[in-house]
């Protein structure tokens, strides 16, 4: 079972993502939490130069192969290996967010980005994605806030008001294709609504796929 | 005019690269020497994770999309402004050793890999290719023996002889696919010699492609 979390910046992802992990991990399964893009050492490499606040010049087709390159050796190293083994993966953002950014915000041809996302995955998709619905608006808001407290403030943050309405809209075009992966949760709630919620879905998921015997006799994980 | 240089490592590509750019210079033509990967500041950072020995997990498919994420930085922030403001290009290595290094070395799909490229250049392709042949026994003993002298040895020198046999072979099918841009050069001849066989190809060029007016009132450049 393979689960992605997806929304704009400061819609609560990471923490939703976290707190999904403990659940699962309670319950017995042997899930990995990862995210994107990082999530290896040579993605946390790619990272850097994605993040990078002195990176200002970088071309959009520059930002769109090095997520997929951290993609690719996320999907190789560990995504692939782990899923293969009978395990689960919740990943913080994996390739709905590059439609979404760079297909709808940056405004690349979205069939290039497909083919380029089929080669990095090699197919892989996610089985559930969760959308965690806030407004461009209180996104930013809240990313501003969070960065007076330490939290890093990075090169698409910094990008103006009208890049993160397309990449709203290009979410809702996700969703609209795809109505029976995704689930939209209201994430203008307090965090433990949101979690509640999740979980309610989640459980459904869970009763399908119950924890495998080999992992029930070790719960603690 | 968009010249490139192609060959294994250790082929002398650098320093014909370098001697023609002074020849250029010489007859008074806004010429300007980069190199893949790297030839811009995101491009060289994206370098330093392609060349780390450390780096020994990287996927081929991940190696494939971090050339191109470079490249795609070079041809946007370099290569498409310089060539359309008139001026030439040398560049030591293009996307030519993406096909026969990812595509032939790594046996990676070849039709995703012309898609990847085509994404990354916009179309741009070189006008006239140097391919400096040496074997590839020739090649890694020539490598080894600089590296000794303080070269960089790096993540692609240390693959096996059969990786570089099957880059030689893929060299010489993208020679006969596109025999009107290739110029093969033997470079198991001094120095000098390889540089007065390229002379006389770029020769016929340069009666084509006299300096433009406007170069010429500064010859020294």
């Amino acid at each position: 079972m393979f689960i992605t979390f997806e929304g704009l910046d400061g819609s609560g992802k990471t923490t939703q993502a976290r707190l999904v992990m403990a659940r699962l991990k309670a319950a017995g399964y042997d899930v990995l939490l990862t995210r994107e893009p990082g999530g290896t050492g040579i993605g946390d490499q790619i990272r850097e130069v994605l993040h990078s606040l002195d990176n200002t010049e970088m071309h959009p087709t520059t930002e769109l192969l090095l997520y997929n390159a951290s993609r690719a050796q996320l999907v190789a190293e560990v995504l692939r290996p782990h899923l293969n083994a009978g395990g689960w993966i919740i990943c913080d953002r994996f390739y709905d967010s590059t439609l979404a950014y760079q297909g709808y915000g940056h405004q690349l041809d979205l069939n290039s980005l497909k083919a380029i996302v089929h080669f990095a995955t090699g197919g892989l998709r996610p089985d559930l994605t969760f959308f965690l619905d806030i407004t461009p608006e209180d996104g930013l808001t809240r990313r501003k806030q969070a960065s007076l407290f330490g939290e890093e403030w990075n090169r698409l943050d910094d990008m103006e008001l009208a890049f993160h309405r397309r990449v709203y809209t290009g979410y809702q075009a996700l969703m609209q294709a795809e109505p029976q992966r995704w689930v939209r949760i209201n994430a203008q709630q307090p965090v433990e609504q949101i979690q509640t919620a999740i979980g309610r879905h989640l459980d459904v998921h869970l009763q399908r796929r119950p924890v495998p015997s080999i992992h029930k006799e070790n719960p603690a994980g």
